[in-house]
């Protein structure tokens, strides 16, 4: 059946989440970070004890946004009127009068910051377990790298976890990197649900590699590569990409000769229906001995980024034009459409249950 | 009780007023000039004689705007076929052919050249009295001087209204010129109605001077500063804003000793829901003997208001992406809720009264 | 009556009709060109033997504009998956599968490159005959050279269909060129139907020659000119303009002493409600020997498209801000009026036949 609303238009999102919102470093102290977060503006700021802290991005009194006001210790001010909020978001001080409205209160988010990036959970405050955030353990590991890339992209968040779920268009949108045509003509694919989401594992044996992989990896033969996407519901991925001497083991689990493998780490944080806060980061272990062969490693993964983002803009694009288009599946769709079944359910949920999508504040028992 | 749809979307404009339309050196002989008021397209230009003329900027034939056209004489040409207007808006010429329908004719404001402003009356011809226009004398008085901009801004006009009349921000968006913490903690603010808007009387007494107040009023003490807002309905203000050495009576009605003061007028036309025409002049009779001292003082003034402008649209972008977001008065909001009030007044009178309005023409006894 | 709805908002378009398309020089072998007609994306190709091919632009998929994809011989593939398409329409490859879905197939349209236009059949394809292409062959007959242009203009074609329906304008907006104050004051018109369309034949006798005539056509004394302007409905224009030494005959069908002319093409190609595909070319026989008096003309003639450009944006952005005022018309609007209608007749044709409009594929019986 097709897929229609590819778009999303008029979607809720899934609330009960972690986010991926700011990289830590974006996150300076002393100054707040405004965002736009499940079209909610958001403020992050460090506390004095750089712990993040999470707020609506709205003053109570006039509606200027606090992005654009003053850190005070452990509170925000806002800079038109000087309204200072705590990290609870209760109104602490309001200059010129003693007594503070009981209703003069913005919204409070859990933030926390973990591997590299700065998390907020969005929904019910009462259920935000940090043990539940997705673990990228790369980004902070010794002798681990990465490049990495914050961009704000003008498609809807569900377009990118498409392309993440379906790794054969490597062959057409990267063929001069990290494609070869064989990604698409001959894997072998296996889509399985798991706790949280939904793994894709693609297994292209006895392949010549393709450029990326050739240089880095020092192949002069072929090679088995594999491509394993895990999807974490609503909103991040882990994707493995690596290779082994062709007939090697890799793929009955051996570690396989020469192998070789980096690791990439996605936030897709959605800010509109049809705009994107997408974190990026490709980590890896190899290369700590050669920041020359690093350079160019990291240049041709910010090529690639740069064509996928190409696609979600003109699919986006072209989906507002003709939002009720039928759409065609093909085989290599069925991790898309799982991972696309898992969020409808997951917003079903929390339609049918709304106290737990954070519409209101939890009190703990 | 909060104030909603703060932007007022979808709201009328009062139309019986004197609108600033130009400066008079925007407003050059022989070139027309467009603009937008109250989300009609209004043309200016100068006749002959260098009076000022206001018509609507469409010409009735294929609505080209005539403001791209060119003046002839006392007339107006469209740059298109030719069409001629007086200033009365009727149509006086048709290349091509004698007779000219009665229908041709576009709609003919009141214009003013006054107080160095170009005046515009929105609303029934019949009632537009140059009495009533705000005075700015010091804009031409011999002695004083300005430093003035026009802008464009991406904001109801309201929202500028309320910051005019609420001068406690000062403390936070002006914290390195004219502003000081006292103005938001320590201030005494008297608000009355007056004859036709309202007046905001602060008082700030025994503080030290802000920056600019040193600098320019040359203190070396505690001062008693004043800023007395004194809004005309609908759209224009005068603001005094001033100082006296701290103690020595300015604040009971007396000169007081080294007082330094200089007064701010405020043209405030309504462009469409979400933009205004903004006119703004900082007038002064001090420094006439020292160009490079009042050059400094105009830098510190041009920075104050573009500090201004970004609150503006940082307060409209917001009630934009939350137009239903409830809001908390604070004490100092009176004078700007007032000035509110006399304005939904205004429009509802001119709703019951449409005539007044100038959706027709008057027709004088 | 007034003329309502000028722009033409939510206006169908006449679909069965050839629309220009591109320049020949603008679809380069191998090259993939996208661009929008009558609202709906469109991809442009060279098939291997050259012939343009033009296809919906959109992969059935998901979405994704074929215009990002690349050629293959006669085949097109979509950058992001690598599905093909035949010239027709037809998938006829999916990477990993064997099975092609019947469904899988995007929209065809006929396409035709002549006289230096490419041009695209909009409706229903059973109905497409190149025969009823607008001819120019000036475009491409020896001896002959032409300055062009082609832009994305931001209104609705009809205003420039009026435009050129019109050649009044020539007095006000192109006066330092091409026109002259009697174009408007002194003409004499004729206005006829056609077979396809509408003819206005303008004569102006016994007048000094605009500054562009009197420059190239090289006169010292008046002349009689003429400006004949045929409308193909729906969307392309044939004007002549030219001189001949005044009472010499040329209006009464003689040849005329001294003629000068020039030929102007004109594809209006819709994009949407408020946006144009204009091509345009001037195209004559004079000054082969000459290259700089040539260049010279060439860049008059580009002035004279850039201020008309200037009056269409112009009118569209009034109309969108007073789409409901009422319009006057004056004695020279008899052809833009009878091309309004004549328009207005085809699509309530096609409206009461949709069949005929391309909703559906023809079946030749």
């Amino acid at each position: 059946m097709p897929v229609r609303n590819l778009n999303g238009a008029g979607a809720q999102f899934v609330r009960n989440a972690w986010y991926a919102a700011a990289w830590p470093d974006e996150l300076v102290a002393g100054k707040p970070l405004g965002c736009t977060m499940l079209s909610e503006p958001v403020v992050l700021y460090r506390r004095a004890d750089g712990i993040p802290a999470a707020l609506e991005d709205r003053c109570v009194h006039r509606s200027m946004p606090l992005s654009l006001g003053r850190v005070r210790g452990d509170f925000i001010e806002c800079g038109y009127h000087g309204l200072q909020y705590d990290c609870t978001g209760a109104c602490v001080r309001i200059p010129g009068q003693q007594a503070i409205p009981r209703m003069a209160r913005v919204r409070s988010y859990p933030a926390v910051e973990q591997d590299g990036f700065v998390w907020v959970w969005m929904g019910d405050t009462g259920c935000a377990d940090p043990a539940k955030i997705t673990r990228f353990p790369w980004m902070t590991r010794p002798g681990w790298q990465h490049t990495k890339l914050h961009a704000r992209i003008a498609c809807n968040y569900q377009l990118i976890v498409d392309n993440l779920l379906d790794l054969s268009h490597l062959a057409f949108v990267h063929s001069t990197t990290v494609g070869s045509i064989e990604l698409a003509d001959a894997a072998i694919v296996k889509t399985e649900r798991t706790q949280d989401g939904v793994r894709t594992s693609r297994w292209t044996l006895d392949v010549p590699p393709a450029r990326t992989y050739a240089q880095f990896g020092r192949y002069e033969c072929n090679v088995d590569r594999w491509q394993l996407s895990d999807f974490h519901a609503p909103c991040t991925l882990v994707i493995r990409n690596g290779s082994a001497k062709a007939g090697t083991g890799a793929s009955e689990g051996r570690s396989g000769e020469q192998a070789w493998e980096f690791i990439v780490c996605h936030g897709v944080t959605p800010e509109t229906d049809r705009t994107t806060s997408y974190f990026w980061a490709v980590t890896h272990d190899f290369g700590a001995d050669d920041a020359e062969a690093t350079a160019e490693f990291h240049r041709q993964c910010q090529q690639v980024i740069g064509e996928d983002i190409a696609v979600f803009t003109a699919q986006q694009r072209m989906l507002d034009l003709k939002p009720d288009a039928p759409l065609i599946d093909i085989r290599y769709d069925q991790g898309p459409k799982e991972a696309r079944r898992i969020v409808a359910r997951l917003l079903a949920d929390e339609r049918s249950d709304p106290a737990s999508a954070g519409e209101k504040h939890h009190v703990p028992a």
